[in-house]
């Protein structure tokens, strides 16, 4: 109610890096409120088995529906001494179940251990966090699928080393985009599926609190959350959360490589694509050529603070013993912030990919800068297959130089060039030089490959169980 | 031949982190090697395809056949200006295939670019370090499943913030392990599917530089190789690199986990476990009480090492357009470190678990430091079935309290609470204290997870196709 | 004053690893009064040059001392199209004071950029976190220096590779810490200083738009801000706030070693100290035998979390031409998080060593666990200065063996040993074995290690200029 | 002589990324030479207190002089079992003294211990390193103190977010270089300084082996290495090599910096500065146009590998007790390669800036690509001085959109719109308008920014002590 500086952090700028489904997932009250869902889940399983009086449990469940019962600045003090969230949550919760009913709260939390809460809590938060991210990813790849469909024959220029080196077209760039996509929303999934299993072992892991009636509480508790029901709890082995990690990482390294893919052709020498642009986006009043990316800018960040917060989760796994000291408590940040970070990076792509502007004009005029250099092998190769390889490389070199040292075309350099050897005067028709100094005659597979990665998509979405 | 220091660097230290086999895989001579087969490959399938001549590609095939052609000293000279092996290994190859057949010599790495050899016998190195780590693994899990069944029923004490909890088992300790690490089992499998693609896009990855014979050339070429063909090439995409690197990062974690728990166990204080001993292996003449956890201690700086190479290999994913400036160049040593890391922590803890000597009396003693105070629970169950669960609350605290103060064990001074109260004395007769003092009475589901645990692995064993 | 999940995220562990002070400074009120304080300074500065009307910085000035003038909730919504939080606050902030004076408006963040805002308030912001840190890390070295003075000559086991090792004392142990937060206190002194400096350059790190004015104005700025001035605008050179991350992330280092030390020396077996006991503070009603070592899980949840983030800060200061994209984002929340977690895992350690329990009697009794074979060196020591190195070696190391074979002391299996055989039968007497067998007496130069770090801290604080 | 595999590791690429310097004194031979001063400078030191006899010292030292009496295939191999280097470095050596003299051989390696020897050998290591970066890093700077003061008045574009702004010069670009070198070097200088430190504390850190000798040993041992003496020895304490880490990962970051600045302006389409040319440099005879950053694509690599080594350093700063089990061996093999990849980077970058070609004329002809657009703000201070900041905003807006909805300069377009409101016609005459269209002209503060630098710089140099 009041304000409580020392539980503030820096939340005046988690929307610009995080998505609005997924920092609701994770802020303090739905943190909560997935708390209670446990605890409530674990006294109806619990009542089902016999193990505390149905009545309890009602009241139990029935006060765990008010996540309003907790007062989230007294947790937040409390946990600093208790060294984690549930114990004063418990605390708490106990107190409210006993202003209804004395009897009920001596039921509350019954065999469990603070784990036991924070994990399975984590768990559905996770779960709906990964369903919001797939559909957000799905969302993406039909806007890239559109792109590479509508380019696909739109001819640019490919650059490796940042220089220009031959044609491409720009619907196989979306496509290479597009493919990853594809196997990260594989991955999604894969992730999701085994991320939901639930937590539930007691002070030691071992259930010894609930005798002869651990496994049936295990088994209801589960379908309750409708979660599964691992061989064993998994206090200190965490690699169902960290592959969540390394999956996003996964994700927001295709991510990153589109932002920066596009934030390069968005220079305002190259302009061959631009964001989307609306009120209050990217633009300056007094700067009215610029247009800012402001959607790469957010992914190129997430992109470069993901990977070490990922390393994070990695090192933590090292837990000790049956609770651990470090390496759980780092996941507690850490994880989110992975998370909130990956799906705010998508939601942004999903944005600028979907408004991209593209300029085909420009693309195809940005091929002729190096007036036809870029087209030597296409040269060669044509006239490889005449006089043979050596020949035609040298006779390709000679023209290179010569178009670079007279300011002229490879064309026109390459027909000078013929004509100065008599023994290749006319080698190469008019036609045969218009055709090799188009460049999008040099496209090679680029048409096929999209066209390979598009319906690779299709099927993939095909193939999914609707969900 | 000559001692050339600027190639040296800490090979001295390779073998304490590393495995043999994965050394072997990644060393120079190796990696030229495997660059040798794909360009061999590579001519064999352009001249079954009918792009170059079947001469041509004999005599490739053949020189490629002996790494001694390449001059590693000189290549890793030249590798310096030209920014990457490839380039002044195709040079060097294609002067030895010269120096055989001049005309054969023309036709050496045909269409392709220099990523695409690199690449491609990046790929062949991972399957085989892959296979090698699938192989250390399975025995390291039979290991781990022997211990589990063999200390089913072993009793310790699971500890909690490093302090004593409640009674456990070794066996389910040994259990969680073996979990964890059929889970890794499954993705290291899934790893090694995924990552052995053909990488085969030409300069621009479009394969312009083939023609019409494009596709039947990759075909060819991903068979000749037993590779898989990609809808497209993935030159800056490397999703399917990091899925190795990130499936052995948590390998990796997983037996971090299990040496922090050997070491914190071999404690002089604790001495429920010993690592093998063996002629040179972390003894000390001076200090004949000194048993060093070596190999734990190998595991544990694996596991500190390789979570920040994975954020390196993540971070590296933003990749220029179509070939990148830095992300592509920073796998090159990283991603072959985290492999050899890997193995070598996977083939130490192979060790440390095959010869691990469990002392089970120490492990029981070690249960009774705390003078039966970690049966509280069990007592309070008993009592709470008898008398409500806060009277017996109260009881046990009470004894407990009593059993710190006199320095008498919580049956004791349970005995004596009960007794000091009237409505209480006699409650517990002497068989049923004796019976809660037992610690192997207090271990709940530990017997039933083990075995879920050990079935489980076997289950995934039997599945697993011959390979 | 609405619920805005979207700007929630897990405040409800801020306390447990942030300390009060510096969450409080890195609030989101806190942000904007200090970005706030640097527009007023800003129209002062400007004013007192002539640049902007008196009245007009009056107005302003006004305004800004005000915080709520800022709608957070608004401004944290407008920043993601706008990319920054300062776009969419400057425009708050012009129409605040415009509405007090149309005039006075148009002066508002005159001639300055956003990142000219954001950093200059980070910066203060750092400077005002580092001068807490630097109380806190006096006051820890402080309790860490009595500890050392008060256990000067407390023998306990050194440990190596967790194995005992030697006798060494407690003061040394404590001597080692003092030492690197001495270390800490100078890194933390001096990057405080260098961070203090403004950044001030307009749109593109020119001023361009103040004209012959600027170097006045930025004089007076800095003056205003009491900040230096550096030799030119630093928008994408980070430096100096990476020098207070890495800096501090050797302080959590630091840290953590004291807290993986006393956690070590906390588990039940070893008892040797215990963190301060309190209300609510790791303790379980249930479990009455536990202390948890919640302030030491707290540092090595830090001293886990914050090295990655320091890799963040490096990685991000690859930025691009005058403003970045990605790189400079990338600080936002991660600096503040390094921060924060430092300044609370310094908060908890404090508390920790200011309160630990020491039993220097189970420290001593821990030194006898091996009966003595601790002591084979000083043993060797004394008979090679009698019978010759060589001879000394082969007498303890049977007596070493004899001593674990016979479950007996070395001092005994050593008087046993000398008289089996007769050449040195009687070589050390009673008095002499007794002095042998005593650990205190093997302590080598703990004390004068101890007293020199001791001395050298309080050396440290008294050259400090009083601040 | 014999193929060893299992002790190679990618040397073949360490010259792409390390420099010869750096690689030499870390290779396998160096770090044996360097143990073995360290062993021959105790042995005389000891020697010179009366510990071990001047004979023994002579022949010892003799021995260490030649570093081929350690065989490095065995010494690597015996490591894995031992657990690090030192311990059958230490019997080689010692065997290899016995060879000679047998009685000296007793005193090999007297009252160390083997992280004494790996530690001091690496400071020394450590020391030689940063003398040879201190060295390169003034080549650097003197070579982009060149470039600044040669462009202090040159303009070209500053770009921010990838985008246009406003002009600078391109002085001042690397004037911003210049200022971060400077505080680059100053950081190296004050690492190197504080890591030339001894280590030296026995078995466990007391030096009890040396008995009353200890402290005149350490004096001696310290002078022989001309190394300091610290307050005590630091074997769990590592922040002093954690801070050169930090200081070359910084330095790493400003190069990384350089490279991308370099690399995005010899983009194919802005080409304003290229990389120099050499044989075999970044070349390609099919695409003569290419010319490909590959020192920068160095950097890069090396600024993205850096930093997460960096992370390793600080969470191996977590050590237990006297002597760690992961996190000291976790440094063995990182710090080496930070050093190499800092150097290597460096080195790249030194010849990158000392041979850089820069195109001015292009410089400024990417200054009109928006055709005065960028000049805005110098219109607009121009106007808002002769008729209000409002109206002179809302002119240039007008004029702003003109130009670009008719494809003028913002020149004509301003004439045209000044011309167009009859109350403004003629404001600015042509000289007016032809200064504010020169880029030039509004380039603020960029010449005395770049002259303080350039002069800081210098002061800094002239500073050094010589050495």
């Amino acid at each position: 109610m009041t304000n409580t500086p020392a539980r503030g952090s820096a939340r005046l700028m988690a929307p610009m890096f995080g998505s609005t489904a997924t920092l609701a997932i994770f802020d303090d009250t739905s943190t909560v409120r997935r708390m209670l869902d446990v605890e409530a889940a674990l006294a109806r399983a619990e009542a089902s088995c016999g193990v505390i009086p149905e009545e309890a449990a009602a009241v139990i469940s029935a006060v765990c529906a008010d996540p309003s019962v907790i007062d989230l600045d007294a947790l937040a003090q409390s946990a600093v001494a208790a060294g984690n969230l549930a114990i004063p949550f418990v605390k708490q919760l106990t107190a409210a179940v006993a202003q209804r009913d004395g009897h009920a709260a001596r039921f509350v939390h019954w065999g469990a251990t603070s784990q036991d809460i924070i994990d399975t809590a984590l768990v559905l938060q996770l779960g709906d966090a990964l369903r919001a991210i797939d559909a957000d990813l799905v969302g993406l790849g039909q806007c890239v699928a559109a792109l590479a469909a509508r380019h696909h024959a739109t001819p640019m220029v490919a650059r490796t080393w940042l220089q220009h080196a031959l044609p491409t077209t720009f619907g196989l760039k979306a496509a290479g985009w597009l493919d990853a996509l594809r196997r990260d929303l594989a991955r999604v999934d894969a992730a999701r599926t085994q991320v939901r299993t639930l937590q539930f072992g007691g002070a030691a892991g071992t259930l010894a609190s609930l005798g002869a009636a651990a496994q049936a509480v295990s088994i209801a508790f589960a379908d309750q959350l409708d979660l599964q029901l691992p061989a064993l709890p998994w206090h200190t082995h965490r690699d169902r959360l960290v592959e969540v990690a390394t999956t996003l990482g996964m994700l927001t390294g295709t991510l990153g490589k589109m932002a920066r893919d596009i934030s390069l052709m968005m220079q305002t020498e190259i302009a061959e694509v631009a964001e989307p642009s609306g009120p209050g986006r990217g633009g300056s009043s007094t700067m009215p050529h610029k247009r800012n990316p402001v959607g790469c800018a957010a992914v190129l960040t997430a992109s470069l603070r993901v990977p070490p917060l990922v390393a994070t989760m990695l090192a933590g796994m090292v837990q000790e013993h049956e609770r651990a000291l470090g390496g759980w408590q780092a996941e507690w940040e850490t994880l989110p912030q992975i998370v909130t970070l990956a799906a705010g990076a998508l939601a942004q792509m999903r944005e600028v990919a979907g408004g991209l502007q593209v300029d085909a004009a420009r693309m195809r005029a940005n091929l002729d800068i190096t007036h036809g250099l870029i087209l030597g092998e296409a040269a060669m190769l044509e006239l490889g297959g005449r006089i043979g390889r050596l020949p035609a490389h040298h006779l390709v070199e000679a023209a290179s130089k010569r178009a670079v040292a007279e300011g002229t075309s490879l064309r026109d350099a390459l027909q000078s060039t013929l004509q100065a050897e008599t023994e290749h005067a006319g080698l190469l028709d008019e036609a045969t030089l218009d055709r090799l100094a188009d460049p999008a005659n040099y496209a090679g597979e680029s048409s096929r490959y999209t066209d390979a990665a598009v319906q690779a998509w299709q099927l993939a979405l095909a193939a999914r169980p609707s969900h």
